[in-house]
């Protein structure tokens, strides 16, 4: 029979990043500290059950108190460029990195034969009603450099195409950088290769 | 102001084993799915929380219902070896190899300057009243082999020679398996060298 230690670590290894022989020593360092560590990890996660939601524009995290969440209500923000991304995690991560001051519209996953997810899966119809509603210019897919972040792009592109004019770009291809042509797979230098610029 | 999600990262981010990026991604993925992954591990934690205990006899971890733990009780076992850990959770990896039939002892810590860990913070006086009560033939210590397992080993078998005879040893040090010389650190091989046996 599962000991209730055993069904920790099980529930803890189904964390992303966290391997059995780590989930193994996490839960031992939860039930070592009963009043420390594990009511800490207890209490941040009531809390955020409680409040973090997705944002009713976007699909970005938020707290239900904040939705439409503050990116989509900053008015400094540009409003008619919109970065769609897969996962709300991605919207922290360009954030993050400081680089894009305009709106985001996470579709909550991508087109995916592997895991059965179709676009009717996806936000996608909230994101043709954006573009439809909002004075958008430009609709950038900041979406993975794998198939089915290709096939996703292809089919956000297609779809929006049946509706007003709108530019529609993806985010270039290419060495990421500290990086170099023998540490690229094929694919990556075919890609930097077709994408190349003027020195 | 830190947001829910924040405080859950940073807590996450406090288990062994888990790194900043991996507290987020984990974070993520708990709040992506608050009726799935989130509800199973707030419910293993509380279920956790609430039944397991240390066993009053070794130290190592058990459940409420079960206390002393069944490697105290279990008859099959040999009662007359002692095997001493300093962590609960070194139980589990003995136990896991399979290579002990005697009972344990679980310190909880080690003698170390560094944590403010004195004598007087570990199981030792249970163990001496241990000894000192059963037929105890040999008390194994299978502590860490940094210098505060060399001071917590030093520290009982100082303790034990004060009571009845009975004989103290230590794990022994050297090449661990499926390594070699080249990959070993100075004192390991000082070691290994000083333990070396007729081949």
């Amino acid at each position: 029979m599962e000991t209730p230690l055993d069904s920790l670590v099980r529930v803890l290894a189904r964390l992303p990043g966290l391997g059995r022989r780590s989930a193994e020593r996490a839960a031992l360092a939860l039930v070592r500290r009963p009043e420390g560590l594990m009511q800490e990890l207890q209490a941040a996660l009531a809390r955020a059950r409680e409040t973090v939601c997705c944002c009713g524009v976007c699909g970005g995290f938020t707290v239900r108190e904040a939705n439409p969440c503050p990116l989509c209500t900053d008015l400094r923000r540009e409003a008619s460029l919109i970065c769609v991304v897969e996962e709300p995690g991605d919207i922290l991560a360009i954030e993050r990195a400081g680089v894009f001051a305009g709106r985001y519209h996470a579709l909550h996953g991508k087109v995916s034969a592997a895991r059965a997810t179709g676009p009717g899966d996806l936000r996608l119809q909230a994101l043709v009603e954006r573009v439809a509603r909002e004075e958008i210019a430009e609709v950038i897919l900041a979406l993975s450099t794998d198939l089915e972040g290709d096939a996703t792009a292809a089919y956000v592109s297609e779809l929006l195409r049946g509706g007003k004019p709108v530019r529609v770009t993806r985010l270039a291809f290419g060495l990421p950088v500290d990086s170099g042509v023998g540490y690229s797979d094929p694919l990556t230098l075919k890609r930097a290769l077709g994408g190349r610029q003027e020195a």
